[in-house]
């Protein structure tokens, strides 16, 4: 009874005509003990017990205009609020922590805007959760991939191909060298490519490949499925025609289908986040990835899309930055950190920068599309300029002066450097 | 060949500084074909086949402030557009649906505004999900009530009872002849409340209360959890002891696990939708309830909390009718509506409301926490309170005026018409 009580601390963007303060403590009140009605008994020291609290409110700075549309006139005040629930009032299943602690508090009336910046969680969920079955270590021994980063592409169109179509572009790829290849996330198992048929036209590929050079191309196969059944049997084709790896949309199938293929796969599994942004799109509302993301590392997902610098899509790359130091910080073990996969436009021309913000790791998944299938040597061109733009990078040599004497980067410069990838 | 072929068709509200045909034709190629390249064979025909298309354009007045913060000056120019994909190109998975006509979406740029307003299934997917298994005629069946809507209850405080104590209040509401009892669906499985000591501890009051009265009152159990066998195994728990209901907490759990429970499940599954909000409170951002329902419908939800009239959260009472009417309108079949719960403040008071503005049907559920268990003169009074205030609202005479012959009902105007309830 002496061991010191553990708490979830999670921490609240809080925006309101009124007072922050008091919708802190609605917070703690609505989500814990609640309504309360006297009974008899102990109740009261259970709900000492598992009354969330607030620990600490820290004032920000007004805004003009509300986060959400407001026909009340500002100013909107705005603070952060840690709040500690006690371990007790939540254990450590993640859907009771998602349910309490953030989906609950979205309903809260009074906001005029509300985000979920940070979450602390206790030893408990580290051990109560299994994490990456592969993570980094696994994902460079399967590629055999040392030093560098892993170089991936994606095949397009992302929708249309038939099985022969697709294993034609991916021979050209896995001929190009490249350490890994994805089925866009939007390619499951449509009709007019079951997943099925797509292995058996691809697996041959990458196994001659593997015979003739002792290096397997690790491709994330689209096994998604809504029903866990369904996606596990979609695991076993894969496994079972000698595949490792399996792209997964986390978002689409939640938490529990997820948790239930990890507790069962053999495979790598690549999270692509797609649903993911408009929870975190307007700064004031929804939720930061440091949170979002330590779900699903407890779940187990071993490679993270989080978009890169100068991508296609609305994220800036100070977004993208922090994601990444995100998934490099330890949760609670130094395995629990997934390999981060910087993706979109890229053509190995944003390396340095990507390199020079993200702490200079070469821990990470760099993904191209045209900038790999696009250059104009083909494909196994586009795969040496993007490992060469690497090597500038760690070298801190300019782009510009490494591709004097690397002619694949040169033209990847000349072609892409007008910011054209994919 | 000559089959027609089906479509599904989205509905976007598009807000940007740009031209809303610009963006919608973006979306329609973004999460189809994509990023094309040129490749052998029947590329071109396959690009026809599961190309989404643009089908209709409904320009609206444009926004001073966007929805997104945007540094660009406006006017933010909106639009409505209808994307038709073909039904090749995605098939029935809801996973798939999601990703493919949803989730990707919201990651484009340029958006200042994003929404999904409506969603147009074709009838594949009325065939390959199972639907509400229970719904509305068999929660009629297994609570024994007709002509009038069933009246539940939850137990409060949220969190920290133990399962004697929570026995003690269901033992209270059960005399009280509710027809329905719930979890908070913050409680699901504590240390201090485990759900089958609760189970054990509440179970023998419901059927002894049946032994006596030929009623069984409905008890919805908190049975979520992350992983879906220990959800499978919290069913289990619930029907070895003769419970018929569980409480979900869908948008936790997600898709998967709602699929999975939904195929082996013996009991009525009442959905509770926290974290819905944050997909839905902005106007200009997210999702319509009516499209999200649709996919929880598919899945199977028998009973699905909607809110209510002049409820404690933000939802304003036009978004619960049209909730409302969203879950009455069949989507294939009368067979797939789902049981609609009304909650949240709720004490009779707004049962006339109620009544009216949902198409005058009694085929809800109504939901009272403090209505029913503060009644100044118990849980009983506060039963036929509510049961007053609905046989009022039926004959169309006001409150009031049937109060005079109703004290129960007089009371509880006396007691909430402030606005208070649970």
């Amino acid at each position: 009874m002496t061991k010191a009580q553990s708490f979830v601390t999670l921490t609240y963007l809080i925006e309101t005509v009124g007072h922050p303060e008091k919708l802190a403590a609605k917070i703690a009140s609505d989500q814990s003990t609640g309504t309360f009605v006297a009974v008899p008994g102990e109740t009261e020291e259970l709900k000492n017990r598992v009354a969330a609290r607030v620990v600490a409110l820290r004032p920000l700075p007004p805004l003009a205009v509300p986060s959400f549309p407001s026909a009340e006139a500002g100013p909107f005040n705005r603070a952060e609020a840690d709040i500690a629930f006690p371990f007790e009032a939540i254990g450590t299943d993640l859907a009771a922590l998602m349910t309490i602690a953030i989906g609950g508090v979205y309903s809260i009336k009074g906001f005029t805007g509300i985000r979920i910046i940070d979450m602390k969680l206790p030893e408990e969920f580290g051990r109560a959760w299994p994490g990456p079955q592969f993570g980094i270590p696994g994902t460079r021994r399967l590629t055999g991939v040392a030093g560098r980063p892993i170089i991936g592409t994606i095949i397009k169109p992302a929708l249309g191909l038939r099985p022969p179509e697709t294993a034609a572009l991916v021979k050209d790829v896995i001929e190009a060298d490249v350490d890994f290849v994805k089925d866009d996330e939007k390619l499951m198992s449509p009709v007019y490519s079951p997943l099925e048929a797509r292995v058996k036209a691809i697996m041959p590929t990458i196994l001659e490949r593997e015979q003739k050079t002792g290096r397997k191309v690790m491709y994330a196969w689209g096994i998604s499925a809504t029903d866990p059944d369904e996606m596990m049997r979609n695991h076993d084709i894969v496994v079972k025609h000698g595949g490792n790896c399996a792209v997964i949309n986390i978002n689409s199938i939640g938490f529990g289908a997820f948790a239930f293929l990890r507790r069962r796969s053999a495979l790598v599994l690549h999270a692509h986040r797609n649903g993911w942004d408009i929870l975190t799109r307007h700064p004031g509302l929804g939720m930061d990835f440091r949170v979002w993301q330590q779900f699903w590392r407890l779940l187990g997902v071993d490679q993270f899309q989080i978009n890169g610098i100068r991508v296609k899509y609305w994220e800036p790359d100070e977004s993208f930055v922090s994601s990444f130091k995100a998934l490099a910080a330890p949760l609670f073990d130094a395995k629990d950190c997934p390999l981060p996969v910087a993706g979109s436009g890229q053509w190995g021309g944003q390396a340095p920068e990507t390199y020079e913000k993200t702490g200079r790791t070469l821990d990470l998944m760099y993904l191209c599309g045209g900038g790999i299938v696009s250059h104009p040597g083909g494909a196994g061109a586009g795969v040496r300029a993007v490992r060469q733009a690497w090597e500038a990078a760690v070298a801190g040599i300019p782009l510009e002066t490494y591709a004097k004497d690397h002619k694949e980067l040169a033209q990847s410069i000349a072609t892409f450097s007008g910011g054209k990838g994919a």
